[in-house]
């Protein structure tokens, strides 16, 4: 019971730190009120979305409980009018977007199992829960997505071991009250270090042995 | 009934200009007359595919009547040809778009309520019948959306209005056949206002008072 | 039972090519690993998934069948260690591009009668599996859609004709078994040819005339 209600409470924590992400984009761009909300929803809400229609659960939870749409217009309003605050909170927001990272991709894979895909299907899906909304956001905002650039610290890397992990946990039938979160918290922690450590992913292998040569 | 006949026909309306500022657009950046076709399509219709994918009412009302489909390909056959005289036209064709968004906003607002979403939810998939087709329309033209910039004319919060006055009547038990209509009415006299008079949307808070302080 | 097997060959193979122009995109454009397996996936997979959720059949046939999720695990493996090899085959990987436009113009316009939606829908939905995941492609890449570009060599008027012949053979219920092979071997004709003389798609009227007068 109590890991249920933490687990809803994070998940809005994470909803708000991925709308804030999305505000502080928009604000970046010079974008307007309007374009600030509507990046702000589209950031924190559009990998679930994307994730419910692909299952065929319509409408998506994002439209069910009416706190998932809310809670983006809060982002926003406090990027809009606090934003050199929260711009100086840099670092405060990137740990709050790696729990939400965790979270979703744990969250997102466990509803695709409880839906009946595959394990495979499952954790793609879990991954698009925690990175669809900044890709869409990316797209809308016409800036390269973060999510491919080669100088981004690892970020879907941690999202894609930790949907794994959760699959082979229900194909093992490991206690899932421990697993996920268990699975979540190093999602968290691998992009954690990712960060301060300015972990990369590879670029294609004969680019990659040119610039070693040249390097 | 002739209500219903006249929304239908104005729905049509709508649709055939939607997709001229698709097509417009399509012939502004060069693209060709595939091109053309298609950023006529995705204008008029996205937004509705889109609210209906996510309601789960599928397949949607574009893919039912084959005359959703057809009124695009008429607006991009006259684009293709005449595109120097729509262009001289341009208020005609704004006075339209005012007509299509505030139709839209009101008629998906509708929509999602009769399929039981709350009135937030049913709000926002308003606005996304709106404006959702031009969004799409600028990210494949690879353009900032008109909806976020800050030097566009309000166009999404005219239709936020018109989709929370649905609502509102709905909650009321207005009789909708007076309300729907009125919402519309409002919705395109309020864009139109704020065409002429070049009403725009704040940006961030401190760069609007460093854009005053500046000034 | 043999057409059957010949049929399920080449839709993997399809999704294989579709996803090496994925891979190749994304090289070129330099993004990390994971930008690569990325975009193989959404160009490979993306039109069969955005035709069967406007179809409502969800999950759509690329989160069910997991062959369809690992193809392109494997193109971007290959592309991503032997591009240089793979780039020099250009003319290969777009003869078998041609192909999987055949046939997926072909499978998705079935699918659709399948599933009972009218001849002008379906077409549409033919054209969308064949043409949409490089479109997605295009977008997430941030280049200008190949789709509308106008030195681009004919690739959706090919489709579309392809689309329309398997609706009419539908509608005269001429035997499918003769008639969606041919017209997918007539899309892969037509676009081998459009590409070996360079035909393209007209820009819009008076700009095509402009440009005569000027030539």
């Amino acid at each position: 019971m109590s890991t249920h209600h933490a687990m809803a409470a994070l998940e809005l924590i994470g909803i708000f730190v991925f709308a804030i992400s999305g505000a502080l984009t928009a604000i970046q761009k010079g974008f307007d009120a309007v374009g600030i909300l509507i990046l702000a929803e589209v950031t924190a809400l559009g990998g679930g979305v994307v994730r419910d229609v692909i299952i065929g659960d319509t409408p998506p939870a994002a439209f069910r409980d009416v706190w998932l749409l809310l809670v983006p217009v809060a982002a926003a309003t406090v990027a809009f009018f606090a934003h050199p605050v929260v711009e100086r909170l840099t670092f405060a927001v990137l740990l709050f977007d790696a729990a939400g990272l965790g979270l979703f991709c744990v969250t997102g894979t466990l509803k695709a199992l409880d839906h009946g895909l595959g394990p495979v299907q499952s954790a793609v899906l879990g991954v698009t829960t925690a990175v669809g909304g900044g890709l869409l956001r990316d797209v809308i905002a016409r800036q390269t997505p973060a999510l491919v650039k080669v100088d981004t610290d690892l970020y879907s890397i941690p999202a894609m071991l930790g949907a794994a992990t959760v699959t082979v946990a229900h194909r093992l039938d490991l206690p899932m009250s421990v697993a996920a979160p268990a699975a979540a918290v190093a999602v968290f922690a691998f992009r954690v270090i990712a960060m301060v450590r300015h972990w990369t992913a590879p670029q294609a292998w004969t680019r990659r042995r040119a610039g070693e040569a040249s390097g």
